[in-house]
């Protein structure tokens, strides 16, 4: 099995049957406090597994490290999910994830869940700010990487 | 102050300025274990709150008590959130949401959440199943309640 | 019935069948997000709800009211529950919580959660900080106000 | 490093500097959904742990899958939570469980949680239930699994 809680690599992503457009995933293990009383995973929870992703995501690809004192503060402007099939108590299952366009200070993603087949699909917009509130553009290194790794475009 | 956790009346609505075009709400307050670290209203937060307003509208509609044993189980297909401006704890709001088309099985709801002034917005796609899994119709009398009271468009 | 996320009148607790010894309680009811694949109110909910039960004791007691820059850090030490019959969806409950004893920083809790019958207790050791994380003596204003609303009584 | 997810062989548990008396653990890793305002951990986070730690332990020594039809509900009783040092976002940390004692029905697990040094202690009383709700006695085999595995005491 490939690891937990670590960004898988492409081969191991391919060995998980995770389509080639998504070169950048997590996987993690459903448990049984993300379940509710219909016995499969809540709604809620889905969005918790993208939060946890995105900070794998953050920090490899250099945006945000949540560590230092002035790292920017990434806050989502808008989330959407799309539920395909369900998910059960103790599944595997593998989050992806892309940066698709960006503009000056915001950037939209993409995402899906895997466990075998697809199991829900989202879309966020994200903006990243200041520690005081204010927008902070994202440096020319962070959108050549989200170019260069992600295939994104620039928005105007 | 208007009731909380309890269908306001249209008074209590106007008085706490949500606009016309919403007449059901429920009221409630932010809770400490709904911030994250950014000491704000946390994003899964607000689905959580969504789902506790659904049970009050199904209810209040005649669509489901969730407490007899053929109730309906009523599913998220899609769900899409627009976060306009943050929360913070103690701060009261008001759940609104309407159905504002349907086809066979499934409606479409749309949400605001408002404090004061207009904080998120959002949509969602249900279904409605048998506790079986198998899709169930909705009922011409609670098309016509959704039809009469939200103004919703059947849909082809 | 008695408003709920409001501190309640020793008439609105009597009323609800909560024993004497009770003098501080906050209403609230049972949500679908608090339910887990058991159907029940799960184990972790009632953590939650004690957590919010404190922020209406802290501040009606003058401990803290979590919102100037200075107020005192509340942390828990200790926690412990013990469940007595199982909460069900949409069951309405009351929190009642007392300070029993405290020392030079902390102070020890107990609570009660009612919802016709007794359902569930807890005892906590609690510690006032600085936001800078040292200690932080409990006024003897506060102490005076835990002995003279609660019985507490002063450890040495 | 060890996997996650997982329960650690001894020879993981001693390199990861947890004391000889726990001999079996599950690693994990903080999330950012698990801190609150504070931007610490929780306390009912910490309740998730456990809840997650139990199954792997339940499945582990056969008392229960989850999965089958007449499978035992496992239910807390009590739970009690002693907090030695708080926790922070992506703390690497393994939960350790063994059962001390058990009759009829119930046990009694104790738990703690590691991360390089001692951060939480636990204890729960927990009895086993059939799916109708009365008691189901734990099988010779399980006694026996506790003693061997644990060092567990028969109670009277």
């Amino acid at each position: 099995m490939h690891p937990y809680l670590t960004p898988l690599s492409l081969d191991e992503l391919r060995a998980a049957k995770v389509p080639e457009d998504w070169t950048f995933g997590v996987s993690d293990r459903v448990r049984f406090g993300e379940l509710d009383a219909l016995r499969h995973v809540n709604n809620a929870a889905y969005l918790r597994w993208l939060e946890a992703f995105r900070l794998h995501y953050l920090r490899d690809y250099g945006i945000s490290d949540y560590t230092k004192a002035d790292a920017p503060k990434i806050v989502l402007k808008a989330i959407g999910l799309e539920f395909h099939k369900e998910m059960l108590l103790n599944e595997d299952y593998i989050v992806c994830g892309k940066t698709v366009s960006f503009g000056t200070t915001s950037f939209v993603m993409h995402y899906a869940v895997f466990s075998g087949d697809l199991r829900t699909t989202g879309q966020a917009v994200i903006v990243q700010l200041n520690q005081d509130g204010t927008k902070r553009p994202l440096s020319d290194q962070v959108k050549q990487t989200l170019i260069t790794r992600d295939g994104a475009v620039a928005r105007n």
